[in-house]
């Protein structure tokens, strides 16, 4: 990797369902600066929902793209520690992810370009003594520190077979008349914005005039192409910033309005 | 600017109504130190209430001074993102201020003195693909980290004319018999204390012990000069760290005990 | 102190009460970075509940372990502000803690081992104004700054008189038949597992097969190694990555099943 043989310190990000109210963040945090002084650390989020693999999975990829190659994620859902499901580090065209392989790295590492999967075995890089229940702070912190700070991938453990998949669930196209795309709402943000799994691609045959979008009961014709298109308290669907369809309330909150929420179907039709 | 020519890595502050559930704010990190690799990041705040323009811009004008001269300050409190409402960069005595010109920026600019606006039009120090629904990562993150890389302003954009005013609501004197001050409750804190936006030199001309304060249909007489002056559980007035008048509660929240908020009115009277 | 010689940039902590929603932390970092602008800041926590000295030292004795030595932590759980209560820096074999001497320094400076206590009191290294109502902007902030900028805690202040103690219950054995440890629920984590003061060391003595646990009014039998070794949905009690004994629900909450909290007794029976 390039960024190894390179001086400029290193990003870790930090990807976890701990919260920030509890010391389980600045603990990792303690960690990795012990070991790598210089990193730069980032916190992506730590509100994932306390054992959300899949949710985690899909706020990773969506960021990642966004960051320099050669970052290192950390991404810590892991409900299953202390138990023998492998910790991982993953080499990819991105950079290093690290974590429990349970399906919260595969989808951003795929989607970067897996070069090699590495089973986390080399104590040496842990801390000295790994307890059952925190191998954030454990064994995630101390190897991205060590990766950090220059030691191979080789040094952290041997080849391992292919990550656990997690399938993000994907849009479906029904091609009936009318023709429609199925799909989901995957994540409502701070504003009350209904991300769905509609992407840009799902739609871009379709002229976005043509569409109307359903959803908790109600119907949105057209797409809009900012938030402002709508009159003051009207619901709008546009396609956002990450190429996702989403739903929002002008002013105001469309999850409180629709009583909608993670896992509820949107159709999208084509008029 | 002096900071241009220094050697020392810039302070970006961010200020946002993003929240941190969300990877808004990490993603823009990403942004940042892919451009500025040795920018100083520092969370202003990102729990600005959705589109309050009015108290982002409160907030960061209180912060600004206790920042370095040269700190480079972005805020992204944007309902009009994706129309045409202007992007922009304001150099000033104590830093650049970066965002959305809707008024989020005046108040502390003003306050540290307008040196130039610049339009950000340079599309050159954007991302290759800006959406219509988040500038602060398209845009202003993008900018800020260029200027703090070092690039002048007159490359970003050109001079553009001045920004949209905020006025933040002073308090009123009553010059009748007896004299009052009549202001508002700005902000409530975590500890449930009401800070109002009557200053310490509306109050310079008087004694302090003269002084009744009346709130949430309460009359509190005097002011005290730390929290621990009230017996526990009782009201007291204080002029704040921040020079303004607040309503606290020994080892308690006035807020929930007088059920007042943002917006509510308090009255000073000059017995 | 060896950390002052070093060319390293300081690490300094932050534990406050302040929660994140203000901007009190983040002017903090404007004014510890304007003096020490190397200095690596890490949160720690800023949502320990308003006033608890005792949660905070809690907190910080369990994170200072994590951190190298030589950092600077810096804990701001101060309902005293603006009275005679001392400011104090106090070097540590660990590093060096600021805060207020009430009690919420003591438990990790102690059990780093004190080597001295300095009264703050050179108003030199202070904010030029100080007010009443918040030392961790106008005192701690710069103080720490100046600390991790090479200044000697001799010119801080003088030596002042040992530590106000926070003593942390302890959990109690009871020696009659069958055995038995009387403890406490000490904090309730983000996932709704209870944590106590019961150690590793209390149940040194006996085998963990032949514990059971008693809490809410529910019993618990033997201790497991992780959190998956209980069938969904049912209590576990293990010893947690800090050597406590910890109350957990197999993919769930503990906290919202035994309406059980901070507080909350816990007997451990030997039989």
């Amino acid at each position: 990797m390039s960024k190894l043989d390179s001086r400029k310190p290193s990003i870790v990000t930090l990807t976890t369902d701990f919260g920030t109210d509890d010391v389980f963040v600045g603990v990792m945090k303690g960690v990795l600066l012990g070991i790598a002084p210089d990193a730069r650390l980032v916190d992506l989020t730590h509100a994932v929902p306390p054992q959300a693999i899949r949710l985690g999975a899909f706020l990773l990829r969506l960021s990642v793209p966004y960051f320099p190659a050669g970052s290192i994620h950390v991404a810590v859902v892991d409900p299953g520690v202390g138990t023998d499901r492998r910790p991982v580090c993953v080499e990819t065209s991105a950079g290093v992810f690290i974590g429990p392989d349970n399906g919260v790295l595969a989808p951003a590492a795929q989607e970067a370009g897996i070069v090699r999967v590495i089973d986390i075995t080399n104590e040496d890089y842990w801390l000295p003594r790994v307890g059952s229940t925190f191998h954030g702070r454990d064994i995630f912190a101390p190897v991205a520190a060590h990766v950090a700070a220059g030691v191979p991938l080789d040094a952290i453990g041997q080849p391992g077979r292919d990550l656990t998949p997690c399938e993000l669930p994907r849009a479906r196209r029904e091609t009936g008349r009318p023709e429609s795309v199925l799909g989901k709402v995957i994540h409502c943000d701070r504003f009350g914005n209904l991300m769905t799994n509609v992407t840009a691609d799902d739609l871009a045959a379709f002229s976005s005039r043509k569409l109307s979008v359903s959803i908790g009961g109600v119907e949105i014709h057209g797409l809009a192409s900012s938030y402002t298109e709508a009159p003051e308290g009207a619901l709008l669907a546009l396609l956002n910033s990450w190429g996702l369809l989403e739903v929002a309330l002008r002013d105001g909150s469309a999850s409180s309005q629709l009583s909608v929420s993670p896992g509820s179907p949107i159709v999208v039709t084509v008029h």
